[in-house]
């Protein structure tokens, strides 16, 4: 089903007129001229101003070895246009595992060829835009020239210049966390906000202007628009943040503020004149010695994407992230699937039970230790008999996998001592007896999940790695959920950079080869690349379950999440908590910020190939008619409907099961409750259902009663109607089964 | 052989009094001391002040970490001794490779323990004293403990108060590069000279202080005393420099000058008084944030180093170095042995011929190009014919191995460039048969050398190394030559900083497992670690003979590299340039700064188990009488006898070759020119040998008349004298056969 059309030639010569590019609707028009000598761009959308005329531009850095090769000349003025070429491509793709059983991917481009003829030096970069009915994409293109060949990024000045004071819903900027509660402020709001927002007690926390905030950001006009900043296939290229330039800003930043150990990345502003107010700037997150990026040409940096509508329903169907990456890289997928999974996690996460075997050293260097001699400290959960335990649960309940952290030598002081050898991922703890384990798992059609704790001592994962992946190949694991908390070491280096996006590849990559599923955990946040790599089926990459058992998220986060995080593909949000009250079972105050229902909603509401049930099976026991939602709920679907949705308030999505006739409905919404009108329109016509509705009780409230539950059953066919009501922080779950 | 008394118990309390220790025989001596609060030592030799009292710390760097046991307070003052532990070590112990068949390691030692109670924290570590006959080592000690967990190192400031003015030959301090030219000054003089002693073209380049040396530093003080001062046993730390405080310092630094990439420490400067003019302080190597190390306890330092004598000689045949560091760790050492080699290399330098294949782009991605199709440049030298021509030309002269650069598909564009994934270290280019090269050369007795050029992208080298490692099996390598050429990736990391040093470890190590010998190249300069892992059989570290195809070493270079650079372990220098002037075979206009039979004498006074044949085989065909001296050389021993030696000036050494009744002499001088009395007193009495002599014709000169040689035969016995007359940049070489 492929088309390309190549539309206009070579067109020369352009000057100052504007080329335009529009949708294939034509909703969506973006322009692109000369600023003088410096490239702009401009965006519509049924034409009214998304954003408004904005450079584009990359700074780039003096290197010592310029005349071998390395570039200093910046790529921010100079050019002129040589050649502009359209062009239009429809396709349909089919996703290993997703929303949908295909994706359409329909879009009009332009590439406009610019010359920059500076100092004898005579180079050409292209900026390539695909606009499509939903938004649209832009990317820098390098191509193999012999006066730009190799340069070095010091930052890349891509602006969005914003029509007005929009609400937004964004993170702080931080180049090692997004694990932060999502901020509601108008953008000029966002300074005043910015240092009560900044996750201070995270394990590694990197800020750097206080008006700085992370991608993908949600945002929403007076006029009622929304509007998402984000980016697609960021690969071998560090991750974008955006400053935004306000009434108070002196100068776009490039260091470092707050308690970062990097002592590195030397102040230095644009030369370049600043933008107006209401502009994002994008700042790319550094190395070690604070530069941006080390390119080779032929090359292109990801993509800078803008997904538009007036209906908020539109930026949660929208597949421009995922159409903007590459076609699957990996031949054979038969080994990658959808995976429900339990796991031995949430105990340690409360405070219950511990990762680490003993208490008996301050430190410990693990080649050193006796591990069969030294005293256990009758904490450590990944043992024997509890792993058997989970194992029998997840059998006796239709989930794939169960999940054992802990399992392994070095817990005993791995986080954030700069400990480079800190895991050796194929040693077990002597309780956990690795291969009786799998043996077990294996007979009775479960399989254990593996966990890597690289405790982002990235170096000693990477030397380890190979054989780490032989030992799940030999005892039959085929996922591993990985983990980078902390500074990242090498020391100076940080979690969203050049070098660290390129380690989360080369993972991916290792991974393929020995057919293992990767659910990356603190790494970067995706942009799409589970389009070209199937098997990162996951990845966390924010605030997840745990942080309830950390003091709790607002009821809001997960109707926020779907509109900013989950853009670039899923997350391991881990719901599923049950036993939302955790001082019931543990010393733990805490308690989850959803209803019991609430935690059935995210099953579908987030949607994850990778979904877990994350309580203990015994607090499952006390709800076992609940817990049969998500023994029934999906992973995998041939089809998606948003069916309501605003940002921060509440969303309800209906999934058809793939390979099956039957859906699934979630509705989850804020801490001021939501009635919800379904009408079942999408359901096969002359078909019945069985149907089972998981809703709050009248008087549910996610904080005074939060375990209050009605199941309901009936049968529905298609034009039926169902009416709902979500109690504060909760929400509702619906299986419809075709009889 | 071991022998260990305890001599001396518990002392408390020792408060100001001086403890000291003596050197078995009584001629060194090493006093400690607390200077208020501050730990001190002092050093003579022979009643004479070798080192006056000089302080003793180290200052530790804030970290944010701090409260979960990252120490911030300093370990400098504040200190009261605990304990003071003497005893006596007596062992003989036999190294797998080296310059004698035994090596006695007798010392009496001095183990200060020092309390330090500073803000509710309680904190002990250890300065531990070994003193020799021929000097002293010391280091600090830090036990497990509650308060000394995890430390970071701002910087170690141990002390070497010199006595006065003394002449030293120097290097400057550098982060990345060791191979400059020898500086000889006063002490006063360093920083006049420092600018100019920059090797401003090096590949990488980052100095840090106008005062700034490296070790080993070799110095002589007027009244006739030798003095050198270097490190042994640095794996996991930082490479030590050293800081002169002269009259003009101010401050000592910490902060890079010159031409460096890394834009990274911050300037600090001590906090505690500058001493004493003609006083060095240590001065560590830093990482990528300006740190100089992570470290966990129990751990140690290197050992701070001190050899001493009044007959050069005596520095000469020291094992000082070897002796303080561990015992041999690889179990199986049958696999490591000494290597005579030729290899394509010299025409490369030299620039006769290419690393590289074609010259068809810019740049390349090592896995994008099609290299069965690409255009050949005419100029590969690793190609199957020259190969085989020299494996053919070892099979005939005896020579073991056959080093092969340019094997490998990435050399186009390899180095500085900011190019991660350069090589894969296991693609040959398409004209060389590894298969059938490999089988050849076995077929003939001949092993290939293997070759991995990292351009200092260490993070691709351990992402390939085990499946190097494992085609170096494959096809039967048993050693390779490692390079690091241009600045460190990851960005900002530096040659001798804690983390490279721990890569050139883990690299050692990797390659025991497969039973591999490394000679590393650009690595950092050895401190003795060859008695731990005898598979490190060289270094270069240093400037080698490729430098005279780049303008040419000064004559006295090699006459002073065994007082300074060979001190931790022995170089892969690459001699036997015959053809000394480059212009008769290649339009490279330099030539080579010795004799033809200055040439040969290195080959024994340059101590090696890896020795080059360095120069085309279409060269030594020229001086096949010459030639038959490399062909006849050991390179193993079972004694050496220093016989004369002054540095930059001459050396003569006598060695007898590993389970022979060989013996063979090399002198060699500098460019004065130098007359040799030698007295085969070490010769068995009653046996006659064969001499051979290649001496220096009358009129011979390095520069004038370098290839003027006079080979002469005789028999000689025990007592018989040798009166040699060496040319200016030349030298000698004898061999004794048995009859």
């Amino acid at each position: 089903m492929k088309r390309l059309f190549l539309l206009i030639g070579i067109l020369l010569p352009l000057a100052v007129m504007a080329q335009r590019v529009t949708s294939p609707n034509g909703q969506v028009e973006v322009a692109f001229s000369l600023d003088g000598s410096r490239p702009q761009y401009e965006m519509t959308y049924k034409g009214k101003t998304v954003v408004k005329p904005s450079h584009l531009g990359l700074e780039l850095a003096k290197d010592k070895h310029a005349s071998k090769g390395m570039e200093e000349t910046d790529l921010m003025d100079g050019f002129k246009v040589a050649k502009v070429e359209n062009s239009t491509f429809d396709e349909t793709w089919k996703p290993v595992w997703g929303e949908t059983a295909t994706i359409r991917n329909h879009y009009n481009e332009m590439a406009v060829t610019l010359n920059q003829d500076i100092r004898e030096q005579h180079r050409t970069i292209i900026i390539r835009f695909r606009v499509y009915d939903d938004g649209m994409g832009l990317r820098y293109e390098f191509p193999q020239q012999k006066d730009l060949n190799y340069f070095l990024i010091e930052e890349e000045r891509t602006e969005f210049a914003m029509t007005g004071d929009h609400i937004a819903w964004w993170l702080p900027g931080d180049y090692d966390t997004q694990e932060q509660e999502t901020q509601e402020t108008r953008l000029s709001g966002i300074r005043e906000r910015f240092k009560s927002a900044v996750n201070w007690g995270n394990s590694s926390v990197a800020v750097f202007s206080e008006t700085g905030v992370q991608t993908s950001l949600q945002m929403k006009t007076d006029e009622g628009l929304y509007i998402n900043i984000h980016e697609a296939a960021c690969a071998d290229y560090a991750t974008m943040h955006l400053e935004l330039v306000d009434a108070q800003t002196k100068a776009l930043t490039n260091k470092l503020m707050g308690n970062s150990n990097a002592r590195t990345p030397n102040p230095t502003s644009s030369r370049y004149p600043l933008p107006a107010p209401f502009t994002f700037v994008s700042h790319l997150t550094p190395d070690a010695t604070g530069l941006k990026g080390c390119m080779q040409t032929p090359c292109t940096t990801p993509w800078r994407t803008v997904i538009v509508s007036d209906d908020a329903r539109d930026m949660l169907s929208s597949n421009l992230i995922l159409n903007l990456n590459e076609p699957c890289k990996i031949e054979d997928t038969s080994w990658i699937h959808p995976t429900k999974y339990c796991g031995v996690w949430w105990e340690m996460i409360v405070g219950k039970s511990a990762w680490n075997y003993t208490d008996d050293y301050p430190s410990v260097y693990i080649d050193k230790v006796d591990w069969k001699r030294v005293k256990p400290n009758g904490r450590h959960a990944a043992n024997n008999e509890k792993v058997k335990r989970y194992i029998d649960f997840a059998a006796e309940n239709g989930l794939d996998q169960v999940l054992v952290e802990g399992w392994n030598i070095g817990w005993e002081d791995w986080a954030n001592l700069w400990k480079r050898d800190v895991f050796d991922f194929v040693t077990p703890y002597p309780d956990f007896d690795i291969k009786m384990l799998n043996d077990y798992a294996h007979s009775k059609g479960v399989k254990l999940l593996m966990h890597h704790e690289t405790s982002s001592s990235t170096q000693n994962y990477e030397r380890h790695i190979k054989d780490a992946y032989k030992l799940m190949n030999k005892y039959g694991y085929d996922a591993v959920k990985t983990g980078y908390v902390g500074d990242i070491i090498p020391r100076g280096d940080h979690h969203y950079s050049q070098s660290m996006n390129n380690h989360y590849l080369y993972v991916l990559k290792e991974a393929a080869k020995h057919h293992i599923m990767v659910n990356g955990h603190e790494a970067t946040r995706p942009t799409g690349l589970c389009r070209t790599y199937p098997n990162l089926v996951g990845n966390e990459s924010a605030r997840g379950t745990e942080y309830e058992a950390f003091g709790g998220s607002r009821p809001d986060h997960t109707v926020i999440l779907p509109f900013t995080r989950l853009q670039g593909g899923p997350m391991d949000f881990t719901p599923g908590i049950l036993e939302t009250q955790l001082k019931t079972w543990s010393d733990n105050p805490n308690f989850v910020h959803t209803t019991l229902v609430g935690q059935l909603a995210l099953y579908v509401t987030m949607y994850s190939p990778l979904q877990m049930a994350a309580d203990l099976p015994e607090n499952y026991a006390k709800f076992m008619d609940a817990f049969q939602f998500i023994k029934d709920v999906a992973c995998d679907w041939d089809d998606s409907k948003y069916l309501e949705a605003e940002p921060a308030d509440y969303i309800t999505v209906a999934r058809k099961a793939k390979g099956t006739d039957n859906w699934f409905i979630g509705g989850k919404c804020d801490e001021n409750g939501h009635k919800s009108v379904i009408k079942l329109d999408f359901l096969d016509k002359g078909k019945k259902y069985d149907c089972t509705i998981y809703a709050d009780a009248k008087d549910a409230h996610y904080e005074h009663n939060p375990k209050a539950y009605v199941i309901s059953k009936k049968t529905v066919k298609q034009g039926d109607t169902l009416k709902l009501t979500e109690a504060p922080g909760g929400g509702f779950a619906v299986s419809l089964i075709a009889k």
